[in-house]
């Protein structure tokens, strides 16, 4: 990979910015960096320019700017807003697959208004994090002719706001979904099914999450499965699908490439980089993580699912 | 594979063989065969030549008879006892992962106490599917230095038996359980904690069934992992677990190798098998199966699992 010259083409990452106080069975964090922008801006970074869209408040800590703007983000598109920071409080029990929410205070995320600035409009790879559709689709009326933009949703926004959901579906390239909300919006507990009835919602990739089983991805005519890389602990998953979509994103921009075959690719690597962020709180480990570490998982990757003709 | 001579040695595998009455969303069947040895056996004789041994009542129908050793299933260690056959009812719901019981119905089967035919001592391959840890251990006290035992189990008896399960588990080659049995077990939710754990109890080879989110492989030195065959409808999840057991055990002692490689072939073509035994009730799907539909959903679990460097 590292051996051919590249498109390299910037990826846009609209979503949020937040601060984590986050407990698990391994410790305690307080008001760490997270969001959904975040993650997904940091693993994007790893093979792309990255532009980054979302909101701070007066108190965001100065050196998280200065880790983001150090890992080459370009932080045109983050507004500081009057009032405080996105804050989310949460904890992790036995079980790692379920978030419990303590508290979640939007302070200067209630009245986000994404702004892309002009210089952005015409960015070519696009990634709509988990945020209210209708402020998704502010953006997709934001941006010009994108080669590929990739949408995020959850249970929230599925329950409360379908209709609009599925109008971000009509207007994207590729959805990502996990499992259960995969299930919820398509009313199916056979993934496959969901997977073929969300293509025929309007994505031409249909990207389902499982967490520790790994990832589907539906195409018309390509169906690809991949199981997680294995862990025996997970310190903390917050934010793995936000690297996992943020990798993806960032690869198929490196290659400037939408072909089954990179698609899997990116697949892989999104599925590496979240491999290394559940290793830590917020973003420690992806932060310390190098290139070469990545490739050396995304080869053991291949190993462990290969078998003979 | 078929082009080539193989030395294709026997199985021997144990286990029940009942009378199944099964309500899914699809459908309702009553009394059809069922049980782990037949699911096995069946999956099995696709590669190898089957020794089968159970126990069947006087009321068990013939045609089941003939349909086993029409698939040249070795029944001489099938015994007839007086009384009735092993009947289980059962229904899965919306969620097909889930079984609920109705009623069991030991019958014969709990007085079995499995006699290994003198010419099947010396079998190679052995499949000890779920039956009471003691009967399994009394299996193993009648065979003659087997080259591979794959052993099943269950919840049932890792709460009432686990002393035994775990002597079991120290005595044969290879262990089988589903993902909740293996964090049972290993009072884990990490299955590739679960999966080391299990390593040390015994058994060179670990195999973590996962339902429709495919198998994992532990040894020493190998991990492998496979998604399942994408299926958007499961008709009747039953006996999937024994049919890819049979599989496996079938396929190892088709080439009469457990090398690393052999293993993670012999783990997609039992993955192959379960795909076809779920799209409909009983052995219905599976008795009409040919080995050639066989190859080709293993060709496409090449397809759907491979990307590039």
């Amino acid at each position: 990979m590292q051996s051919q010259p590249t498109p390299r083409k910037p990826v846009l990452i609209v979503g949020s910015i937040g601060l984590d106080t986050i407990e698990t069975p391994f410790g305690v964090v307080e008001e760490v960096l997270g969001g959904a922008a975040s993650y997904a801006s940091t693993a994007a970074s790893f093979f792309s320019e990255v532009r980054m869209v979302g909101v701070i408040g007066e108190d965001f800590p100065a050196e998280h700017l200065e880790y983001l703007h150090g890992r080459e983000i370009d932080l045109t598109g983050v507004q500081r807003a009057p009032g405080k920071t996105f804050r989310w409080n949460g904890f992790y029990e036995f079980d790692m697959n379920q978030a419990h929410t303590l508290a979640t205070h939007l302070n200067v995320f209630e009245h986000f208004r994404p702004t892309i600035p002009p210089a952005y409009a015409d960015t070519p790879y696009v990634f709509l994090a988990n945020i209210d559709p209708d402020l998704q689709l502010a953006v997709l009326d934001q941006v010009t002719s994108p080669k590929f933009v990739l949408a995020d949703t959850m249970n929230f926004w599925i329950d409360g706001k379908r209709d609009q959901v599925l109008e971000v579906f009509k207007r994207v390239d590729a959805v990502t979904l996990n499992d259960a909300e995969a299930r919820q919006l398509c009313d199916t507990t056979s993934l496959v099914n969901a997977g073929r009835q969300l293509l025929n919602m309007g994505p031409k990739v249909v990207i389902i999450k499982k967490g520790e089983h790994g990832a589907l991805l539906f195409t018309q005519r390509d169906y690809f499965a991949t199981p997680s890389f294995p862990l025996e602990e997970v310190h903390d998953p917050t934010g793995a699908g936000d690297t996992f979509a943020g990798g993806v994103i960032g690869y198929l921009a490196f290659t400037d490439s939408i072909a089954a075959e990179t698609i899997r690719k990116a697949i892989v690597y999104g599925t590496v980089l979240a491999s290394y962020t559940v290793e830590d709180f917020s973003l420690h480990r992806l932060s310390r993580l190098e290139l070469g570490e990545v490739m050396v998982r995304y080869a053991e990757m291949r190993r462990i699912t290969a078998f003979a003709e």
